[in-house]
């Protein structure tokens, strides 16, 4: 379905950029669920402008929940949060509108909405509108947490600068969680800043790819046909702009490999079944096997470039030069980052939802 | 949903491999879309395994279409489409459910089904489950090439062998519908032909990357949420036994580039607009450009080699050896092509008929 | 799915009866539909409380729509609609929770989310929540009247007053879309109000039994399994708060019938093929025949009423005795026809969509 | 969806009257669940042609169960059941494409699907493709019945002759299982099939009402938008074909009923809430409150009588007069009801296992 994501568990999207405000729908929430305002607002923070490796419209981010919260606990019924947009500046979008910024949606919202879309700032197009998608799924990813389900990602690599692999998944998630910037080494995040700031300074942009893992999740989760757990997160993160792949465990590094060297043997290890490598990713045939979840999001450079582009003219029909202006991100990979994390927590909430039923989410172990 | 696929046109799939039959249910068809019987043989042929490259189990295929078809048209009701399995052998499934392979999906069925699942030659999980998914989805494809709609996959690359790009793509995918081995340049299907072969005599298996192309697509077709045609595809495409990532366009290329090599010029071309690269394979903002849908499937070598392995025995919980016997294959990505491109057909034909109403496919231009 | 309802245009639900805001979410509009902020206004204010026959709590129900709209027109993006809760008062809840009101949804809540339910004015469960969906339903009702497609409603009886039959539907439609009291019949309508002010001063309700109209709306429509045109709107209509019955054409009466008196024959009509008779209400075998689609909803007594009442004390688990007091509707099928004209217009509008595609409400004939 | 229906767990229907076969495709189920052949055999026998109040095309119903079944249990994949189509006659079906039975789906399946339907038997709308549904929901019932779960329907009323209400539901339910024909007392069962053999002698059908009762499912079960569980049900029992109402505890008769007379009041009995009447037939605000669930189905007559009716010439444009021949039941509410306690179990079993996961069904009190 269109802007509505999930089967148990489901999330509306729904504003534009310059709209009065963003917001999403939450619903097939367990009763119970205690709100975590501040895990909210941290989880804004992530994805929120940074400096000079961002944009400069900074929003206030000012949520509020609106509905199916009552006396700080989910009640079951649809959770609604609502984000008023502050910071707009008046344009004029007609010049957008007849000549489509490249490799943008510009042209694609033209003809399927013929003309109606609202232009200003992308519209519902625009990444502002994945802040409601941050901040709903916020509550889901508390309830994940107190159940040992843990979330987050890196930038593995950027430009050809690559960030370490995972090592001790969940620690290394603790510590995504509260860094700015989303490498796990120091020098990398270094370097991929100073990447960043040039491709800005030179009116560029610049792309990446994201490493996600979730860690705690129990064997046993998805289905053979078609909601593969692969598939299910496939889905849902091909929404996030700038998402033009996505690979699970060992991915596209796959067709270079034997058998003998892809697969993950199992061991015992304290009692418990586990793989000893995890090339697969945690999934096998669709279904989680209770390894962490492993997967990588290509992430393309924002196509909002300050550099002079070719573009056709829509209205006299003919080609043209573009020079773009405004306020624009030169990379968003290290923004992307919260909404891949959000997008996660719905499909892992969702998917265990259906598996154990509607309170799963509130139940404490 | 489960093992039902899709909006307003769905496919609905089951069976096992060593039961009685397997099938597929396709619903929300146009009335009126001619069934091409000899269109569904040649696509199921080419799903076929081929000699030494392949596994010795060689399956009729004898379709029956017994539900949905009337004077050889569809009639717009549920569309069943039968084949029996007969070349089964019966051995002793018990070890394998106690020692399950490596990077198989034996110990998430055993998880989740709590070892209710019909193990016999992998059960539902089954590779043989698709061919009932490529004959059903090759009535799509007829009515999609009625509408200049055309859908072909080749091997892009199989360890280390590449093959060369598309060229004329609807050139390419007609040579490709015609040719067992799907490479666009005979050089490059030797080598890898050669190379699966050694695979196999090595007790091994081989993965490698499928490129799939959809022509003549027209734009507007897809959503900015969640319905992103990528997506959409994505979460199909994860089901085809095997594949482990799915990349659009430049993909994981992507985070090597500047947006100013990234972006994809709009020019004028006979009066269409068109883009002068196709780095976003077709579709921006989740929405076809009405450029070739480009995108490739990542496919792990298959699990089940003939190499002693390390695995558990579920039963005595303790480490275990495992060496297979059986009829397998040691690569099925040759194969897996025809099913890559059955998911694409019916996502294809989905979109269209989400946006055009349920006519559609009948409907001649 | 849960609170979101529809296939290619969906409506999503949300809010509480003392909550901030209610509102409602409408995704799948085909773009450039003209937003008639008139007609949403009068559509809120056939639902309104009027003098003595409703509740005393007036709301002003002052909407916005924050998304999905355009210059004056639906952009095609999902459309919100915000209504703010102002005329709530403050008293303690604690006691309905422990006391829940009979034939209320009380226990039920209280049950299905373990006390973690806004208990306020009934929250989720109020009929408050319908103000969003009569706004958002009228924009639809709007492109359906210029597709020449009309729906209201009568009381056709309220506790043993009966009012006139459908005549000349188009036209009663119309009158009924500006009459505060849906009847046909003004004598009926002194009648029916009459007897609501009689039970409001006894501290009792009444109940009685809306009739529906579709008129204009094509043959073709609906499914023979599982959507059914009546299933779909029953599906719907069921969720209007006290709706305890749906049946189409003669309904019930069919069990009093021989084929012989209840078949409708066809004829011929200025070239046109029609029913002589409709007692099948416009639709066979789940499918539109184009005559006017007639169906009645049953619609309870509210329960809320001011006789002392048995109950239980649920913390004491004890028989108790309950006497409500606050603002209350001693009926509701005035105010519940613009609920179920909503949910009709929905229905209709997305089935239509899901047949003839997703630009169809926005085309002009 | 079209032919699919469920949430969590589906059902997909397929087939025509005079194909080779019909089948349904049921996905979703609980590993583990212990197939009862016997049980299946016992529900179709209940939808089985009964002497001269049926039709004289008596099918044997030999079903088979093709997939999702291994070792006598569910697999948790789907399951699918097959049953052919024997006892067809051939006979020539344009005349009947040209001249639609007055209040039969010929016209409107004509208008559908532009003539490309099936028209023997009336192809797909036929009342054959229930013995699938019936047959796949006997799985359901048996694990419902497990979990203390009863599902049965009487035929409250037929042209005026009315049954006794439901005494001891359980035991009420228990005896319909084993009738022929669905009446509680002997003396209304001689006086139905009177008749309907009489309505039989004239070339006459006649219609009437079924009851409804599920005891057992436990409170909290359903949601207030939109998924209440009388709108679920209602969804699916439209599709049985003929129903025409559906209405829940006094339905209809709440249109005469003051609050004080309408409402259930609440006692503590054995420790256990429940309510002293059950007028709300055991749903409140859309939700079950652990009293029985009971519902009546208005079923009318059969349109395919014997008797001379009007009708028009489609090829001619012009009024004709249609006298049907061929095997057709003078009432199918006897038979009917079979089918309605199919879509029943299929209902409940789907909300219980949205509600408590997906191995709920297998799991043992």
């Amino acid at each position: 379905m269109k802007n509505t994501f999930g089967n148990s568990i489901t999330l509306t999207l729904f504003g534009e950029s310059h709209g009065d405000v963003i917001g999403a729908v939450l619903d097939g929430l367990a009763p119970g669920i205690k709100i975590d305002i501040q895990h909210i607002r941290e989880k804004l923070d992530l994805r929120k402008p940074k400096g000079k490796i961002s944009t400069s419209r900074v929003e206030g981010d000012e949520f509020s929940i609106v509905s199916g919260a009552y006396n700080g606990f989910t009640t079951g019924t649809p959770l609604t949060v609502l984000i008023p947009n502050t910071n707009k500046k008046s344009s004029d979008y007609s010049t957008l509108r007849a000549m489509p910024r490249p490799s943008h949606a510009d042209y694609t919202a033209e003809i399927k909405y013929h003309g109606f879309q609202d232009p200003r700032g992308g519209g519902h197009f625009s990444g502002r509108v994945t802040a409601a998608l941050v901040a709903a799924a916020a509550i889901l990813d508390s309830a994940l947490i107190s159940h040992g389900i843990y979330i987050g990602s890196h930038i593995s690599s950027l430009h050809g600068v690559s960030d370490r692999a995972f090592g001790d998944i969940k620690e290394d998630v603790r510590s995504l969680s509260v860094s700015e910037f989303p490498a796990l080494c120091a020098e990398s995040e270094e370097k991929m800043k100073k990447l960043i700031e040039e491709a800005a300074a030179n009116g560029d942009s610049v792309g990446g790819v994201l490493e996600t893992a979730v860690v705690g999740i129990p064997a046993g989760i998805g289905e053979p046909w078609f909601d593969t757990l692969e598939g299910l997160l496939a889905h849902g993160l091909f929404s996030v702009p700038g998402v033009k792949g996505v690979e699970f465990g060992r991915g596209f590094g796959f067709g270079e490999l034997f058998g003998s060297e892809a697969n993950d043997p199992f061991i015992m290890e304290n009692g418990r079944v586990v793989t000893e490598t995890n090339n697969n990713g945690g999934i096998n045939g669709g279904i989680t096997n209770g390894m962490p979840v492993i997967f990588r999001c290509a992430v393309k450079p924002t196509p909002s470039i300050f550099k002079e582009q070719s573009t056709v003219d829509l209205t006299a029909k003919e080609n043209a030069c573009l020079k773009i202006e405004g306020r624009h991100d030169p990379a968003i990979i290290h923004r992307a980052r919260a909404v891949v994390d959000a997008v996660t927590a719905l499909v892992i909430a969702d998917a265990l939802t259906v598996r154990f039923g509607t309170d799963y989410l509130a139940d404490c172990k």
